[in-house]
């Protein structure tokens, strides 16, 4: 999370409670683990407007497709989760734990029940303890109407249990991704909140990736679903790919209005850098978080022919296992990155391809040229390694982000060609 | 390499060099590693007709430009492979490198420069020592003039010399791909000889691929490429994807006549069952040599919509990281398999769909079913594990190959269902 010169947003705390008439809380239900936050809830005052982006997946969970089925009116005013189990391949039973899951948000919250959005993660094809969830629910909605009926409630206690609902989405997530930022507008403030998860070795099928947005900015549904798909598709969809996802993932998005302010001119597109950067933020997050992962990779392709092709080509770089063990290895195989271009079913010239590790050129027009081995050491030793390949074919450009790939499968590759 | 019930053909010893007409060798040439053979020569006492499947890879390297123009008239009569350095990305050096081993073949055996076909695999982007390479092209072909020169040249000696071939084209290999069968036919005998290399982590971006096989059966080029290229698409390619390859991966079929049978009708289908077997079994051979894997996966996928999709969906189940840790993990986690089926790109229902690990039924109609986990576990403790997906969508069928992802990846990964 980078400040940007001239930035007109400001990153704050509170995750998804950050935004007015938000509040967020997590409980531990042992869905699967003792002592551990696995119940989320995410509550809105008022009904909001709700947009999602869901996996691409043939197989897909029960609390998603009924999610999908709420989300048709673009209205919504609650987000309930879980972790420890997927809720996904356990046929009319899955079905009706996810409409429970709905129905006892709302009877707790005293909203409608398609208002409540549902997710879950963990192992799929395993029955949901029902029981347990429900329970864990009906905890967390009283911790969340303790908080209306208390007005000496403290904003630290609120962000604490935002905090809490971060948790209770983590599976094999090492660190917890939640943001917050506010716009500052001629008529108040606009802020944004957001967490994630999503850990697995990220790309090609990493496990479940969650996101829930939440918003005080006022926006009818179909902006807010504009809004999102592009903001996934430069962020989420850079570390992960809808066609190689889980049963399970899905980003979700409420705007609630609750600020009272529409942006529009400037101040929308400065929202819309805001939204972007929240998602990129969090995608980087879950790229840093990757299952053993020691170095968080950058690949940046710029000259491209168009935007799909360039964000191809930056998602085949950054997804290769060789190119991933060879940052691991910390070793200068720029053939690699050339190589996994050339599958990336996207159309460039590789002869007129320049690759950069950092700063230091390596390779120019498709082939090596003289580099200092000691220059690229010592930026592949870093925690932060970028690869950039800049093609001659066009403007376009994309950012994707990994992590490297570690250990025994790197004592074969990663020292290959030294 | 099993033998079926009633298979007309048998297999024999010989590798490459087991036609009629065919000689093999391979040299220590110093490539990149002392005491490594590395230099491969193959070669036709007459013309040959020849056939090659090359990788969709944008980045090709410089002796397979050489070697699709060299085939583009279906003739060819030697093939010389080195490996320690793929001579890729290098620019015109790299096409004067590759050219100069076709013109070293050449003139050492005494026949026609385009008919000499190229191969390299190694590291990319490091110019070749071609020196070393073209030392090594000459003492391979003495070897080989040598034997013509001596009657009392003897069999086990040919075949000797043959086995270095399949040894000089190995990179990280552990175990090298010969065989060769013969198929008695009503004239005589048609002999049909392979050898392959191709390690790495298998799918989705293994290390380069190459196949060289020979027969002494008298085929047209066209019909000999079209038999080359239906047997790929079941055996090599169902271990690698030609969407995913190196830049240097090859297939290449040389047919000398030299048996004098041109296989029709039946011995023609038997013909083609002997070619698609040996294919089939080097491409095994290759997926049970995936680095440090510690099982050997099959993947059948029954009752799809296309060959196609069947093809897809085992492809993607056979590559998918998470499937494979689960089987280096013991773990009947049968939900991975249908996941990595729904992100396969491939049309099929779900909810229709069956999964056994062996002869064990996991999955019925998309959802869990009771099954002994002792049973399950029995089969999963197996060097050889086959997952099967049975689907009521249609009548293709398809089996792909693989292996078990293991260690660092798998302690987080392996037991994340139990």
């Amino acid at each position: 999370m980078c400040e940007a010169l001239n930035q007109p947003w400001t990153w704050i705390e509170g995750g998804v409670s950050a935004p007015q008439g938000f509040q967020a809380t997590g409980v531990k239900a042992e869905v699967k683990y003792k002592d551990k936050y696995d119940v989320a809830l995410i509550y809105s005052e008022v009904p909001a407007q709700g947009a999602g982006v869901f996996t691409r997946n043939k197989v897909k969970a029960h609390p998603l497709v009924l999610t999908q089925k709420y989300l048709e009116n673009g209205v919504a005013q609650a987000i309930v989760a879980n972790s420890g189990n997927a809720n996904a391949c356990v046929g009319e039973v899955g079905d009706r734990a996810a409409e429970e899951m709905a129905r006892t948000v709302a009877a707790a919250l005293g909203i409608k029940r398609e208002d409540v959005l549902v997710a879950s993660t963990g192992v799929i094809g395993v029955e949901m303890p029902i029981e347990r969830v429900v329970q864990g629910i009906e905890d967390a909605a009283e911790i969340l109407k303790a908080s209306e009926m208390e007005p000496a409630w403290t904003p630290l206690k609120k962000v604490e249990n935002a905090h809490q609902a971060a948790l209770a989405i983590m599976t094999t997530d090492t660190a917890v991704k939640e943001f917050a930022c506010e716009l500052p507008c001629r008529e108040g403030v606009i802020r944004l909140g957001g967490i994630a998860k999503g850990s697995g070795m990220i790309h090609p099928n990493m496990g479940t990736m969650l996101g829930f947005i939440t918003t005080d900015a006022k926006l009818p549904a179909t902006q807010l679903q504009d809004l999102l798909r592009q903001a996934v598709d430069q962020s989420f969809n850079m570390v992960t790919v809808d066609g190689d996802t889980s049963t399970n993932d899905m980003v979700l998005f409420l705007a609630n209005g609750e600020s009272g302010i529409t942006p529009v001119g400037e101040e929308w597109v400065a929202f819309q850098e805001m939204v972007n950067s929240l998602c990129i933020t969090l995608a980087q997050e879950i790229a840093r978080d990757g299952e053993g992962a020691t170095k968080f990779l950058e690949v940046q392709v710029n000259g491209a022919t168009s935007v799909e092709d360039a964000r191809k080509l930056a998602k085949s770089i950054c997804g290769s296992s060789l190119v991933k063990t060879a940052m691991f290895g910390e070793d200068a195989n720029w053939g690699r990155i050339l190589a996994a271009a050339g599958y990336a079913d996207a159309e460039f010239n590789p002869s007129q391809a320049s690759i950069y590790l950092g700063d230091c050129l390596v390779a120019q027009d498709g082939q090596g040229v003289q580099f200092s081995e000691e220059v690229a050491k010592g930026i592949l030793t870093q925690k932060e390694i970028k690869i950039s390949l800049v093609l001659k074919d066009g403007e376009a450009q994309a950012t994707a982000w990994g992590c490297d790939l570690t250990h025994e499968y790197v004592t074969i590759n990663g020292d290959y060609r030294t």
